[in-house]
């Protein structure tokens, strides 16, 4: 199948972060590709992925970089696609990353999630995918009712550890 | 025109932050609602809100919250539609409302623009809703040819200010 | 005995931390139940609980998170009873959680202790009910002279490793 | 009628920080005393009062401090009381005074609220006392319905101000 | 004369900043050319630019931005010539605008000057130039005498102020 | 009489913060000078400064700065003399300035005081120059007792002001 | 010999820095004692030790604490002698404790050293105490001597390395 | 070769980061040589080397320190040559030697690179010496190809691991 999504990463060493909204995407049965493409050492690549991309079929990008992570904002200029930036931490705590990626200028916005936040990279696209794919909107769904149904279970074994009251 | 975009804030302190959002969202002619309401002192009508958004055809929402910031995120747990968080900034130059919206557990995503950044939270729904309205996708590129436009022409009167070389 | 302290946690990840507030409120003989809840994955537990406990006795509630740490908050904002946060380092030196936790809005509020400061978190719970509890006052009032006593002989200690001028 | 809670400030310039714990305090009819103390230039002044408190029939302490914000550690050191900090932002925006409060050692706690939340410092102080005082319980859950009403008006008030969708 | 140096600004709001630029190399005879161009408002233009400024002459780029300040690297990735970044403070004290630009990934490198420090980034370029440029490197030696003497002659106004012991 | 503390500004703008510390070597009658030197701008000054001020009858330095502050640092390699330095607010806060003091290598001191805090590095001087001295001792203790007297006043005007309990 | 340094830790976990301290002291034949007290955990030693330091003959205390790190200020809060204050890092990268002991009130000053900078606070209280004690400012000056030989040796063992250029 | 390029660290301990600069500077066959020199310890080597460097043909320095990094400014403060900081971490994450670094005041500038980015340093040197060297220039070129055929290989290894979608 077509792709639809498109992970991009700044560095191939950002590939285990990457990986999470990979398995989300397959998860959900969403296609995507991935492909690694770096604001500072392949702009002209850069440039065609992000000028190409809707034409080519894709409907969301997903864009992780870290340190001075231009990558975000430099695809997002160069597309009416919505783009979506993992900030990686490599150094700063990822700081430098995150207000790289997050502080941009009116008119050109990057939806930002949190440090190193693979997943939610993924659920961000698939909720913006289900509005007009209903099927993928109902495995969506599926996956939401079992997020509280870990957090059930967890509880429950919390309850059995016996942490409670000793006296 | 039923609205499909609900722009909420956690205080009408934020207003003037989101009259950016609803100006571009009119600009686009995006139907849209604004509400204030907060995740701390309003939590059973947030819920009614993020539960029933969908049902009344809201497909994006924009949580603009400032300080501990619990807006954006509990409204991600209570939907599957798209939440698109703006860190108001009151305090802290706005970094505690940046880590209390951005950084969300595995799971439940908010899509984070830049501090104050009520323009890029328009443009992001703008994106998303454009995937599937050719009409919007149209009106949204051309405003995207006005940007480079603004730039050049500022460009142009800076060339005319003359501060190049005298000697 | 029925628990008149309810530890909550966000993540059973955090359950180093609290298993410290749990030892100190049984040293104390003080009765409490733990749970792990999310304000992000199992909102509506989370009401159920904020919103039912103090009608099953419950007088003091400890609740702990990290990143984007909403719980505190979302607690206080459904139950008058005093809601104890602990800050959990998993990001940014847990300055996130921190900041999510202490930075409330006027009106709702939430006690914070120190990032991971499980133990402070039950000090503080067992100094609200001594305040109508004699036996624990006096239980407590115990412990503190211990405090003072453990730095008294370390520094005995100290002296003896003869750390001191050798010329 | 004899003060149960005492609001000590470290400087008289955070007056009017304490002065909304005050407010608040006087709309739910506690009665409280207010003193200037300072953990590094009346040193002796603040053992005398931390030691002397509780049987003077003080029942809850707030505390409030800028910069090095040594007073409310120091006073929990020298009571079983508990205390409440106030971080005071004069300097860093208040981190400064938010670390030195908050990031308390095991064993001697500071309930810390919110860089300059003088009114939340009182509401922890209410919900503490409410717990042995069903009079005061009933006064601050009239007050918890206060302020949903407030954010459900303003919700009201926006809505007429009429910021939708204009096309 | 042909510019040697070429500033660019990501917003003709950081006109003051690279004023002070502007000026230093007027004073030391550097021909140079101002202009506004944004990395993510116009892309195309920024990368025509870059490509071409070496070939029309230009030796010295200094590059300006604020918030997600892509700018210079952005250029540096598309040209050999050195490129000087000035992040200025919109938000956030400027840390975003330092972080984005000084934190390059290897192979691509931004030289990277103080918050708003336009001046300074001149200086940096006279130095580079003045490399090859006996002519130059007299006027810069020049102008270093004087800095001292500024200074030495504040310090003398100083004494006369008679801050001196009183007593 | 000849000065035994010699104050060095970075710059003549931090003169409002080191008059502070002039005034009150001037109430203890401590004999002091005032020069501005910069460790980036006149670095031999600062060299004949730093290396001739023990031979001149100096005990104490007080250095203060702003930004990559180098000069109380600068100083303390050069001389045996102990250096206090204050680091001057004019960007970040005065975080780059605190950093650039404090965070000296191992064997090269610079005792650092609070950011602007110009009376208190004369507090430090007097305290040092006091240990060998009893007449400046005992007139630094008269002004310690007043230290407390102050609050004292404070406090007794606080009460007057009868922010107390109203019902 | 009668100790004339006081070393204090807030806890004996920082032995280890305050080693460094001690060997230094050692190496300068300054005769020096050391205890642990904490300004939380046993108030009224602290307060013991702060009074009654000058009267035994101690004329320079180091005082090192980590976190809320009061200790230091709490001391020089009830004391004329100098006070070095070592801010240990334990959480926040040591940020926490350098703020807590660095930014105090004017009329109380802590001369800070760097994060875990045990050598360098022993380094100031030798400078403080060789004003009056020319033998020791002898044996400092012998030490300084060493300062730029280890380093010039190092330099010198550099270039057998032969990291220089290899075409 | 005469040297025409020196690097200077302020410790050998950052020796493997400036590994990477000389490794980059022997692939450009650029002549360098390597010093460990110290502002804070050996102040009179400083000022040797900086004031006789372009004497003896050195054409650009690079200087690496951490903590308080006073050695490139101070550095730049006495050579008219361009002046490359390196920020090392060792503490704070890099924070304290990027601020000391980069933040030169007005007329004094250091272009600092990323923290510990001993390979960008090389990277700005040969930028600078290629301006008036052809040579060298080409070399330059050939190797800014390599950069981005390195992330295109990747990318193309990426692609044979599939990621890709799977169902």
């Amino acid at each position: 199948m077509k792709p639809i999504v498109s992970i991009i990463m700044g560095s191939t060493s950002d590939l285990p972060i990457l990986k999470k909204a990979a398995d989300f995407l397959n998860d959900m049965q969403v296609p995507f590709e991935m492909n690694a493409l770096s604001a500072h050492r392949t702009p002209r690549e850069v440039e065609e992925f992000a000028t190409g991309a809707q034409a080519r079929g894709i409907k969301v990008i997903i864009a992780a970089a870290g340190m001075a992570a231009a990558l975000p904002g430099v695809i997002a200029a160069m597309t009416p696609l919505p783009v979506i930036g993992i900030p990686i931490n490599s150094t700063l705590s990822g700081m430098d990353a995150l207000y790289s990626i997050v502080q941009m200028p009116p008119g050109i916005s990057v939806a930002t999630v949190g440090i190193n936040a693979g997943m939610n990279a993924a659920v961000t696209a698939v909720q913006i995918l289900a509005l007009s794919d209903p099927d993928l909107a109902a495995r969506y769904e599926a996956y939401r009712a079992t997020l509280s149904k870990k957090i059930v279970k967890a509880n429950e074994e919390l309850r059995e550890v016996k942490y409670e009251y000793k006296v």
